[in-house]
């Protein structure tokens, strides 16, 4: 039996929004997400490459990989994506916590097959994953987009929280001498390294460049 | 019907390896893991803090929590742990990838629910979130202890993947006069934000200090 996801909030009801373009600014902002299925009870959770694609969610694979042919098996799945945005230190344990910002997105994954519109999905992941990058490549092949697999799912059911609030401690704790308050935390991109292999010469583009 | 799950890898085997050591160093070096399992079909997956100890992975959370009866109830689960390290941008998408660390743990969950266990287990995970926090506050009360679930999963059944290769084109592709290496990825703590109702004068500590 098979049914609904339960995306009711029966917790944190304030840290829940439905709100799109939010999931939207959360997508937008990573670069892999956490894509979970389950076949014969065992569940499998597989972090993955994703990209947006207006109100669905892009994933691409090996068409050989195992993965890949689960997800394009009708299997139900959910994805979700998560930034860790800082440590929330209260002065208590029981108190302390994270700011976060999260997506469940729960849906049917299909197989993107018309080929233009594949080159382009698989175009988006590329420029996603690193703004600038599509121009400054040459085309895939079609062989290489033959051996690729995109899949595509509806950004129609999902949730979203966000936790950011500073520390909220009772008044009897307000007395301790312990630092509270929030550490951000934040991705950040080092120094780029050429490949061994790279010709003497050749310029760091602007669109690396500006990552740090 | 449920079958042991398929920790076999069919592709990219040279990125794979059971080590235990791997795995303990990639779960300490990581503050949340993503825990997902089904219900009625329905996959779920879920953004936790996390805890080693020893060969087990500790989880918690209020004990109220839907997510926390759901792994309490027999369910099997798999838990995701991964580190994004690096873009690596070859001279085609194709061949574009990402440097990675991730462990994936296959099992049952177990409610930890001896007070003395379950208060060191929480004051692990206090400490693995932020080393040196749990001496620096008051004890968890035994109220706060009571309310909060403690859940373990051995780390016996895993898989370990590892990506950390510059890229690899194919010779035909060197005449590329695009730039080719990887774009290191590292999480970093930001300027602590004091909490509104901190007390003047509170010193930042040093464990808090150097996390920058």
């Amino acid at each position: 039996m098979t049914t609904a996801p339960d995306t009711r909030f029966r917790r944190l009801r304030e840290k829940g929004s439905k709100d799109f373009q939010l999931a939207c600014d959360i997508i937008d902002e990573a670069k892999v997400c956490h894509v979970g299925f389950s076949v014969e009870e065992q569940p499998y959770v597989l972090p993955m490459a994703m990209a947006r694609d207006g109100d669905h969610l892009l994933l691409h694979g090996s068409i050989a990989s195992r993965l890949m042919k689960n997800l394009d098996s009708g299997l139900r799945c959910c994805v979700t994506i998560t930034h860790i945005d800082g440590l929330v230190l209260a002065r208590s344990a029981f108190n302390s916590s994270m700011h976060y910002r999260s997506v469940m997105i729960f849906g049917v994954a299909e197989s993107v097959t018309a080929f233009d519109q594949k080159e382009r999905g698989l175009n988006l992941l590329t420029d996603h994953l690193l703004p600038g990058r599509r121009a400054d490549i040459r085309p895939s092949s079609r062989k290489e987009i033959n051996a690729t697999m995109l899949l595509s799912l509806p950004l129609e059911t999902f949730t979203v929280k966000v936790g950011k609030a500073p520390p909220d401690d009772p008044a009897k704790d307000l007395e301790s001498r312990a630092w509270a308050g929030v550490v951000p935390l934040q991705t950040k991109a080092g120094k780029p390294v050429p490949a061994p292999d790279l010709a003497e010469g050749t310029a760091i583009p602007p669109y690396v460049r500006k990552l740090r």
